[in-house]
């Protein structure tokens, strides 16, 4: 239902239920829950699939707030992404070429439509970091304190991949460095998750 | 290798390394990859699966800071949550009867081994909250703005189900409600994820 309001522009349509909302210049076709099933590769899909035009998007103006991956791998994890930006009104995210892929479908449904709203681009990390008007601020164990740092007016807030974080090429090109301060006594190597360290982050960031 | 410093009780360990972790008293079998991962229902397991005997703990002394979760049903939700309680320190969680189990595989893979560290306790939390010595703070669309909140010195905060968030019986026994505002644009009904909502919530209660 959203994509329709989107800059998506939609060839075709699976659905269990009738043809209730669209035009004439779409395709289709109402299918049985199992052909629904085997078409979304969910157990328990919802309503409809829709086959889309994929928008040429690599060239991409630079916005006064943008996330930026650093190899995320996890498709839930930058389907949770996506969502959390889409919740905080950050309009662009900016993948390293080796960021999961935007159009993986476990992507895309983690983002519960959200894909929709926020514009992804992919491109090579080292050289836009290199040359971004924007100040590079990246998570690290050993950062400034999220509660007590200032908001640049212009930032890249960068977050690295699952197991490895930031890659040192990127860490090169970072202007300031945050972290969560840890209060548990939680002795282990495993730290937030990165969708959730970055939806602490925002909320720090974006309090009002 | 968290279990042996927690409180629970090996009884078995089946791994696909030799024994070089535990005493004599623990019966240790040596498995293929194939069969752990049968058994660890899980297409890349780690190395190990031990069995436990399950604490009976429904018993439980009330902390001055605890999570109350009011009917949630996604295992991954749970764990999530288990591991963002012991992330802030939290030492206690409080589930409605109907909350999902937290022996279920998939809670506790989800907690990363945080389940070692956070007491979980279920009962009828209508009769809990009713005697509460702490104040029952609620997540509401129309609640109080969590960056205005202050924090109560005891608190329980309640976290409702997926789909319908804090039911009527609960809501009633709210002392206080604090939502998180929106940013975006977004027109969609959906809102964040619970986990993440609550990751937001804490990052803003814990703050220092």
């Amino acid at each position: 239902m959203e994509l329709p309001n989107s800059n998506f522009k939609i060839r075709e349509i699976f659905s269990t239920h009738t043809n209730n909302f669209l035009s004439e210049e779409v395709k289709f076709t109402q299918v049985s829950e199992n052909e629904l099933k085997k078409i979304s590769f969910l157990k328990n899909p919802k309503d409809s699939v829709a086959v889309c035009v994929l928008p040429e998007n690599n060239k991409f103006e630079e916005k006064n707030f943008q996330l930026v991956l650093d190899g995320i791998q996890d498709p839930g994890n930058l389907g949770t992404i996506i969502r959390l930006a889409d919740w905080f009104g950050i309009e662009q995210i900016i993948c390293s070429e080796d960021t999961v892929d935007f159009y993986n479908p476990k992507v895309i449904q983690a983002t519960m439509g959200s894909f929709t709203r926020v514009n992804i681009a992919y491109c090579n990390l080292t050289e836009y970091l290199s040359s971004t008007q924007n100040s590079n601020v990246g998570t690290d164990m050993e950062g400034e304190n999220i509660y007590h740092f200032e908001k640049p007016q212009k930032i890249n807030l960068i977050l690295g991949n699952e197991g490895n974080g930031i890659r040192s090429e990127t860490e090169n090109l970072l202007h300031k460095k945050i972290s969560i301060p840890r209060f548990g006594k939680s002795q282990s190597t495993e730290s937030l998750n990165v969708s959730m360290a970055a939806g602490i982050i925002l909320g720090q960031l974006f309090k009002i």
